[in-house]
């Protein structure tokens, strides 16, 4: 079995969506003095690879905490954007990507994770290149659509979480954050910042969602792993 | 296939080893006054169901975001010691547990990670019992004995991880944390503080460590799941 790494590194330099704080490390012990490492960590629950709770934007669902455990072990397809994204940086993910997978792959499996591979992530190691703001400070990234987020609720219900390699579930030009709205309050996750997705086939591996259980969490960093 | 969730909610109410500082949580964007809900976190890495990085005790080896993602999966075997921790508190673990248990199904698998049930994870909601210190301050809970780490690295190098439900991979009345020491320099890791172990079979799962991906991390909380 493969195991192929879709976390990100977690650092004080991991390009955060610009409404959160950056992630803070100091040192507590250290070897030639204590006789041991350790760390100590401040970040806000949306930093890195992440999830995205439902509880983020709808009060009634599920905190990070309550995503029941079957919930981060899923069959995963990657629908691959790329080649729209690279001449439109506004770019939406709509129904007709899902219907054009599946004229490839067939019908969606019966649950599953649906993850969007753009191509952004090549950039994660560049702040200003992955929030990519224009002169007026408007991002231009690509994104899930709101109605994309409504088909699969509605159309294909055994899609129980949704990812990609961006900031942001929305495009960075969003205003009104209506893919988060259309998705999360269905009870269903998000993932964002995903690493190493052009590694994943378009179908037949497992994602384990590996996300830190933070009590009545709207979210938090997660290791990724897919098994292929 | 089921999933069995191993790690412990993460809250400020977690219990720690007393070295560490408490878990500190705070809001920070809320769904009536901003339309998404968010909180931030600051916490030491050796908070909650973590893992222990090899470069926790020594230098040269792997830090948590070092350690291979295919080390991060592995077949699981858990050996139980509930009857002898029962009637001792101070129980360690021994070369002799291993065998036992090999004797009973055979060799363990080609790499895998060895995990020990204790009973302790009962505890894990009420801190006093969990870390059970005397009157002293001494706490008194099972743990490894440096000789089975020793045992385990040179005579079952394909045992790549371990780990229990207790605050640490020594006693708790350990002063010198010499199965730490017999452990983590030999470029494995340990994982502390599991959950739920008593649901998982003795040999047959798949145990996919979720870390929390710290760049130089002496190790993180970590999402731990068992695939059986």
């Amino acid at each position: 079995m493969g195991v192929i790494d879709l976390s990100h590194v977690l650092s004080e330099r991991t390009p955060l969506f610009p409404i959160y704080d950056p992630v803070r490390v100091a040192d507590k012990f250290a070897l030639d003095t204590d006789g041991f490492y350790v760390r100590s960590w401040a970040f806000d629950e949306h930093s890195g690879t992440h999830v995205d709770a439902p509880a983020h934007f709808a009060s009634g669902v599920a905190t990070v905490d309550q995503i029941p455990a079957g919930e981060l072990v899923l069959p995963v397809v990657v629908v691959d954007v790329r080649e729209r994204v690279a001449a439109d940086h506004d770019a939406t993910v709509e129904p007709d990507d899902v219907l054009a997978w599946e004229r490839t792959h067939g019908p969606l499996p019966e649950r599953c994770a649906l993850f969007v591979l753009t191509g952004w992530g090549e950039r994660a190691g560049d702040a200003g290149a992955y929030l990519n703001a224009d002169g007026a400070g408007v991002m231009h990234a690509p994104g899930f659509s709101a109605d994309v987020c409504a088909f699969l609720a509605a159309e294909r219900p055994g899609v129980r979480a949704i990812g990609l390699d961006t900031a942001s579930l929305d495009i960075g030009a969003s205003e009104d954050f209506a893919a988060h709205g259309a998705w999360l309050p269905t009870g269903r996750y998000g993932i964002e910042n995903l690493a190493n997705l052009e590694q994943v086939p378009p179908l037949g591996a497992t994602v384990v969602v590996g996300v830190t259980r933070f009590e009545s969490g709207s979210g938090g960093p997660a290791r990724i792993l897919a098994l292929t």
